[in-house]
């Protein structure tokens, strides 16, 4: 029974998408018959300076070793403050935007059956919706493995540290949406089966002594969702040297995402599959 | 007598563009016959954080006030490195970008008669340039105004923190065609009147208590360059509601620019003029 909402915005301070929806909602709510929703501004120090994060990304913070130890890091410390705010919570929908392409991408990062049907209504109701699912990461847990059930929007392309309307009321759209088939518990419907985008790998830009050395092709650009084939260009060198594709088809994902950079992904490869 | 020519990216060390063209200069030098050029990645403690600035903006710190006085902002310290190093330059080219839709931009802020001729030249043969000059700001002064003739590059939309491969080499092209005019003396031509935009007004976002309450108007992105006129929606408040433009018809620049939310600047208001 979902009963207790959060939504959280700004988890990445420089995505300001959500993090004003959630201003938004706390001056006004969304009206609910059945269902309570918790609005979190959850990096409001990393917002406040419009930055992705102070110490360390808080959407890799939430792992036990990072949520038992004191630590120096805000976002350790607004970790376990967060994660004490969420503990009666149901549901999470988590609120983030990229430089890539990636539309309005609705992100599982767990297998469970309630997460997967309200992902599978979400693109049943809307156009232009992928489902994706990145089930691990090397650098610590997301956000939503504190909670039971969860999903992610991920919106883009958008620059970090700005606002576009169209963006913003897309998203606006997407969460209502979703709070609407909570609140009348309207989403656990026989659904035909679903295409989903599993991360399965990641591709580094290429570098020389750990600096960058080629940037993401031109024909690569904006191509989230495609299909990479053996001998497609996927980088080009500061000389204009290409370099291609040598492996398996698989779906490109998070192509050039500011944010990557430092993380050493130029982009993740993806397997299609059905749910 | 043009003779030592500076090229300074990174000023801002989130624009990478600028900073990587730097970087790769400085590796393989451009050929000339007769100038000199130094290379300078002019904030590499911003780059190497991917920030726009670590304590205050590079590009405001070149001011008397910031020169003289001992100071705790590494900026501050780094603008006197800066002017030293460019005590024997006769012509600077600065290298930018912008989330904005500036194309490529050749902006003037001094009014001197060989820096005027290079950005015409530049336009005279290059497709979709466009001049902008900006003569004043209140933050502090440019790094233009501590050599006799200068221009700066702004090329966008591209986000804070990315390189996009099209933008890179469109950059390099036209920073190898000032060089070259340099090298050999090819710009003091009589060219036609040239239309330029003056900035002469700054439009700041909607705020209530000091936050931004409203967006840019769907209509308005990317419209850079545009005329402006009454009655045109600028904005649209988080709740749909759109507010207009109420002024003598101007053209609309540097529009939704990530580091100008903090400035209080939504986007810089110019008139037409010709030189």
């Amino acid at each position: 029974m979902i009963k207790n909402i959060a939504i959280t915005g700004g988890v990445h301070g420089n995505e300001l998408t959500g993090a004003y929806l959630i201003k938004k909602f706390q001056k006004r709510p969304i009206k609910t018959k059945n269902i309570n929703i918790d609005y979190i501004l959850a990096n409001p120090k990393a917002f406040k300076e419009c930055k992705r994060y102070i110490d360390y990304d808080l959407n890799r913070s939430f792992s036990i070793n990072a949520l038992k130890e004191d630590s120096h890091f805000y976002e350790f410390e607004r970790a376990k403050v967060i994660k004490e705010r969420l503990k009666n919570c149901d549901f999470l929908l988590d609120l983030h935007s990229t430089t890539s392409n990636m539309k309005m991408s609705v992100v599982l990062s767990k297998d469970d059956e309630i997460s997967n049907l309200i992902a599978k209504e979400i693109k049943n109701l809307h156009e232009d919706v992928y489902i994706l699912r990145w089930f691990s990461n090397s650098e610590g847990d997301f956000i939503n493995s504190i909670v039971p059930h969860s999903i992610t929007l991920e919106v883009g392309p958008i620059c970090q540290g700005v606002l576009d309307a169209d963006i913003f009321f897309k998203t606006e759209k997407i969460v209502k949406s979703v709070i609407e088939m909570l609140d009348n518990n309207s989403f656990k419907k026989e659904l035909n089966k679903t295409e989903v985008y599993d991360i399965v790998d990641i591709v580094d830009f290429p570098r020389e002594n750990g600096e960058i050395s080629a940037m993401i092709h031109p024909s690569l650009i904006g191509k989230d969702y495609s299909l990479l084939k053996k001998g497609d260009p996927i980088f080009v060198d500061f000389n204009g040297k290409e370099i291609f594709y040598e492996n398996e088809p698989m779906y490109a994902v998070f192509i050039n995402e500011a944010a990557y950079y430092e993380k050493k992904m130029a982009f993740c490869l993806c397997e299609k599959r059905y749910i």
